[in-house]
């Protein structure tokens, strides 16, 4: 069905249906073309909200919303829920796991990344990443089965190991998340507990690098750590974790009894490289040029995480392009322009150049820092500032309403809407 | 832990905080005696709201507050998330599956029910009940799955398989499961699809009796089936369930391909009755006296679900008292008033007496029927009547008002908004 010669035109497949894919179709909504989106999920996710889903704060569907009613109304695209297995470059098909090949004029790559291990692909079972809904929810059900399982213990050592988190990796998602856990114990749920005061437990958040945030400038690192500390954060920085295991983790040859790691150290791209059998760098990103072909693949594109593109000589940031939601957007949107501007014979765009419009990191519900280049504001205004541009960027008006409500909601009260603990329910108590 | 004498005072443990069970524990507020609630989850569900879940109008937070939350004031109370194993009747306490034995000087079982296949176990795997937030997510996730395979699907006859959906048992939950779908296909989805179309989807509703809603009077069991009707919902009367598996439902002997089957049509009590070692009835309910308590056990109380009542003599509705939830509370409630009464030696109240208020169920967005016995009424009125009901018994403050809102906006815009397949990340597409 998906290579019958539906209309003529040619056609785009786009897979992943992340900010760069998201985009990139809805650029399309012009071009006379047939436009195919294929995800795994059918669903486009606000991902730098995914933290708030795993501490409880808000439900799944209040930060996703289906890829499908997102793009009803654009008549040339369609959706396939369906997962990729390979490509195809001389046959122009990519291979999907159900529906068999489909074949394309031009295709975009925006598969996004998972976390990764660095070799400790071991650390997996016990030290979970937050990259989907359900690592969110586990994450969720792990942290809040901790305090429960601590209120029924009745050895203090064990007592003490449950009411231990650890998150490792001091990015924005690990300051984001170590926040929002000690919130969580501080104020949701304080006055929950019998036998154990939440407000004891231990939240420590590991950095292997020097400081916290380093992507951020030094001086919004310090601010963050002052944050982070005042929220009764632990933060260690210079933290090497040596290993992990369901009752423990190791730093710096010290064993921390500990009954919930969270992984927040790094990502590994999807196997996009694999498939188009083109170089990638350390972290699995297709190298690409400013067309954000990888090379030789003119009718290919890589957008977003999967993507390693050079940054502007002048970056403050780095040698690339960071893996963030903007970024992605704004590759998304440079491809479509590309690609119009092929299928009408017109003029294509000057190279794709990334605009750095600034780095947010949030930390608990009082605080954040924001870095603009030319404002770097932290505090209460930069969390103000942060929430706006979040609810302003969610997809979907209903989702934005809500999530305003739930966080207003929260903000004058401390009270957690979604502290579900589901899943496994045959398994578990 | 648990069996620490904490005060000196008289123990009630409670096992199961649905309605029953906390609304027991919610009478006892003022009462000098500690309290313990059990519960294999963290929440109380709303379940009169459980098939919105199932078809994505609502999240499950939506609809679940935690135990702990709700109690947190009420500083006779603790809660343990835990599972009971077994009761020793002599000893008086209850074996828990996590923190070991439970003292008792009074045991109250609100343990509820499940689905339940009258012999016929092997159609669980292929038809889903729905009791708990995991069953309405998987309904949900098979639900919406059905539509996007049907999208990909080549083969005409698997694709109408794949677009048609039975529900087994006219009852309420099966009534407004049956409903919920058919407006999902043909309202909430209808312009997401490229290939089928949403509203082309076969909704059969099985009944083995000869009426829908065999519990409410004959006109309004008449009134539902005219409403089902007009939602394009297939109602079969006398259709004897003979066979399920994953491609088809057999019905009177016709083999109907169908590739999503819900189960409606039946619950079994928990194992309480097993527990406490007395007689039960064919459903596995406890058969107590009008003290709610199992014959011979002054110190145990079985109420809600689990409880098989007998009626008052003039009831309509039947031998026994309904398994809904004001009989629970109201049975709750009474035992609260008992064992208060108990503990401080005064007067015990009369015996139970159910008082029936009467007899609600939703069909789709702009019907109900109701029968308070001395009014009915079915249509529009009644679905408003209804939903402010609903949303006046849902537990917490936040919860009513992100139930009331979602509501609005589903009925001004037909939009569903927890459209979400999760789970089975890795397993599935």
């Amino acid at each position: 069905m998906q290579d019958r010669p539906d209309s003529g035109r040619k056609r785009v497949v786009i897979v992943g249906a992340g900010f760069g894919g998201l985009w990139c179709a809805q650029g399309l909504r012009k071009a006379d073309l047939d436009v195919i989106i294929v995800d795994r999920h059918n669903y486009h996710l606000f991902q730098p909200l995914l933290y708030q889903v795993a501490t409880a704060a808000l439900s799944p569907a209040d930060i996703a919303a289906p890829i499908r009613n997102i793009v009803r109304d654009q008549r040339n695209v369609r959706v396939l829920l369906d997962e990729v297995t390979s490509v195809d470059r001389a046959a122009r098909t990519v291979q999907l796991a159900v529906g068999g090949p489909l074949a394309y004029d031009r295709l975009v790559l925006a598969t996004g990344v998972r976390h990764a291990y660095f070799g400790h692909d071991e650390w997996a079972e016990f030290a979970p990443g937050l990259k989907t809904i359900d690592d969110a929810t586990q994450i969720r059900r792990q942290v809040l089965l901790a305090f429960e399982r601590a209120e029924i213990e009745t050895d203090p050592a064990r007592r003490t190991a449950l009411l231990t988190f650890a998150v490792v990796g001091a990015g924005p998602t690990g300051v984001e998340l170590a926040g929002a856990i000690a919130e969580l114990a501080r104020h949701a749920i304080v006055r929950d507990f019998r036998t154990i005061r939440p407000d004891s437990a231990r939240i420590l958040l590991l950095e292997a690098g020097p400081r916290a945030l380093p992507s951020f400038r030094e001086s919004l690192s310090d601010e963050a750590a002052r944050s982070l500390r005042k929220l009764g954060v632990e933060l260690r920085v210079g933290a090497k974790v040596e290993a992990i295991d369901a009752d423990s983790v190791t730093i710096n040859g010290e064993r921390v009894p500990c009954r919930t790691t969270v992984w927040a150290a790094g990502v590994r791209a999807s196997r996009a490289a694999t498939w188009l059998d083109v170089p990638c760098d350390r972290n699995g990103r297709v190298v690409v040029d400013d067309h954000l072909h990888p090379p030789g693949l003119e009718d290919v594109y890589v957008v977003g995480d999967t993507a390693a593109v050079a940054a502007p000589e002048d970056a403050s940031y780095g040698a690339f392009v960071p893996g963030i939601a903007p970024a992605a957007k704004q590759m998304g949107g440079w491809v479509a322009r590309d690609i119009a501007a092929w299928a009408s014979g017109s003029t294509a765009p000057s190279p794709f150049r990334y605009k750095h419009q600034g780095s947010l990191a949030t930390i608990g519900r009082k605080s954040a820092v924001v870095d603009f280049g030319f404002v770097r504001m932290s505090g209460f205004s930069a969390w103000v500032l942060w929430s706006i541009a979040h609810i302003f960027f969610l997809i979907g008006f209903r989702n934005r309403l809500v999530v305003a409500w739930n966080w207003l909601w929260q903000y004058l009260t401390f009270h957690r809407g979604a502290r579900l603990i589901t899943g496994n329910d045959e398994k578990d108590v």
